[in-house]
């Protein structure tokens, strides 16, 4: 880790006091290569205390805007936690600042705004990815590899992913996620993200051809989903489906399949533990011997990782920051298509919803 | 045991000499309250070997014909492991002779099929069940407890089922369960009727409204369907989602999500292990401190049994039998209305994938 510390330090400003920031400003304590510059919140009071409770530097400086947090010319990138609705106005704004851009999700209302995004981060040479924290874990890589190992999956068959968590009433009266004004999308744009970019990282981000929502979704009286399940349609006729809702208990599982093994997961976008993951994989098992069991018996795989997730997210893209700050590195453009590929899914979804179940086809 | 040994015990007649049968043959020695009495094949060096090599009492019978042993007046039960379109022919036969019908699944071509065979059986006073082996695990009960307490799972919400497992070329070309003639369910009647039961059971056996097959299957040249994926959808909006295929590696999962609680099982169909049996739930979990974690954590259960399923479930049966033979008991038709459930969702999915896809009405 000595090594890695002495890697230039990226400086990050936090727009508001979001209850996932306490998550991220932990993260970026722990990156070696990230440290907490300054945080800006609509009340200076708030973000004081929040700076204070979150084990900000003492340097770090607190702000009673947000825009005070663009015009610092010492921040290098920002940590956008705020309402979607909000996300076009203020990372339009920290692009024209020159901030490098690491945008909580859903990223975005649709890809529409999206694209303003993406192009005014690009037009300015900045480092975009959004917050999707599991792309991050060791363990995500390791079940890469085991999908696109030829002998141990072979190809592609089918995907289902589901992400499910109970809330409660404060939370279905009060929640931003809930809200049609802040995050329109409901539960498709919190959970359903996970959903989709799990179905897209599983066929290696070739896009469906089709979307379609399988039922008409539980809607809040304001006509916010909380809940709804889909199908997406490859050409090949490969199909996934996803399951995502404020109505069920937590769940976060990816089951895949492939012609020689499958995969699966139950904590994919937050493992149980911090510190070791696991997984279960098999690869070409069949009946025992007169049917009464597999062989051979699959697999329980554990992946330990020293640091969690979030603050492998914020070394990663510090480093693709430092890269452009320091070197001579262009931005990484793999982190605005995935995003771009899993708001374009979800638009499709969407749209299904709004046509009466219809399959809509889906555009990069 | 010694208790239960001293039951009255049924005395079974195989028709055929199925690779089924030898684990079949197997569960009826291990269970203590039946016998194997009489086995009949259309070769009686075939049925002679078939004895000799699986166990058989030496006092058990060896005919060259099926209708020996329906013929044998000391033959209480029949367990019928024929390709699925010579079930009706030979169950109806078996119950003009007054044999009690463990009938191999899929159970019929079709729910008119299955209803003549149920009703030869209801008119003749015999007991009638089919072997879906996985009801009979210890486990099943045990997960069913789980879904069935409303503080620990709640109400259901979403189901995926899957049961899978890789064929090889000698499978494409040979097996019976890819000929036309014989198994024209294909995939779908063979590892479609777990999954369908699977979902079944998980909704407490309430039927959903509509079924409508996800995408065209992939069918051999003979039109016989390899894989496919489906959508139930119940009254109320919950959805079930199934994946059966001869193309995929072996999985056998269901993923249960309900408002408090949720549960996943791997190997439903065949457990790994024959003694042991795993699930995992979760109950009114949420994200733990910082959300890095959950709280409470997963359960791991196990659920241990000294005999395998497919005795337990031979003993169920000989059970029912006996009561009826020995006793006053009527036929427990539990086992025929779920059977007859199952069959019916089944034929709506294949209507669906007959007629391009359309959601198909499921009539009970």
């Amino acid at each position: 880790m000595a090594n890695e510390e002495t890697k230039p330090t990226i400086r990050f400003g936090i727009l508001g006091c979001a209850e996932i920031a306490k998550k991220v400003s932990r993260a970026i304590n722990l990156s070696p290569n990230a440290t907490i510059y300054a945080i800006g919140s609509r009340s200076l009071e708030k973000a004081k205390t929040f700076a204070a409770c979150n084990g900000f530097p003492t340097v770090a400086k607190v702000y009673g805007s947000y825009d005070e947090v663009l015009d610092d010319p010492d921040v290098d990138a920002l940590y956008v936690p705020l309402p979607t609705s909000l996300h076009l106005r203020w990372a339009i704004l920290a692009a024209q600042k020159k901030k490098h851009l690491l945008l909580e999700k859903p990223v975005a209302l649709n890809v529409g705004e999206l694209d303003k995004i993406l192009e005014a981060c690009e037009s300015n040479g900045l480092q975009y990815m959004d917050a999707t924290m599991w792309m991050h874990h060791p363990r995500t890589n390791k079940m890469f590899q085991f999908m696109s190992d030829p002998n141990l999956f072979g190809r592609l068959q089918s995907v289902h992913a589901t992400f499910s968590y109970g809330v409660n009433q404060h939370f279905l009266e009060n929640d931003i996620r809930v809200k049609p004004d802040l995050d329109a999308l409901g539960t498709l744009g919190d959970t359903g993200w996970y959903c989709v970019r799990a179905i897209l990282w599983a066929a290696n981000y070739e896009l469906p051809k089709t979307a379609k929502a399988l039922r008409k979704p539980t809607f809040n009286e304001k006509g916010v989903i909380l809940s709804c399940e889909a199908s997406l349609l490859w050409e090949d006729d490969r199909v996934a489906t996803f399951y995502c809702s404020f109505l069920s208990d937590m769940s976060m599982d990816i089951t895949v399949m492939g012609t020689k093994g499958s995969l699966r997961v139950h904590d994919y976008v937050i493992p149980n533990e911090e510190k070791e993951a696991f997984f279960h994989t098999n690869s070409n098992s069949y009946f025992g011997e007169l049917s009464t069991g597999w062989a051979p018996k699959p697999n329980e795989c554990i992946v330990k990782t020293d640091i969690p997730q979030e603050a492998l997210m914020v070394k990663e893209f510090a480093n693709l920051v430092g890269g452009i700050k320091f070197g001579d590195s262009k931005p990484e453009n793999k982190w605005s298509i995935i995003s771009r590929k899993t708001q374009v899914v979800i638009d499709a979804v969407k749209a299904s919803i709004d046509n009466g179940l219809q399959p809509v086809h889906i555009l990069y």
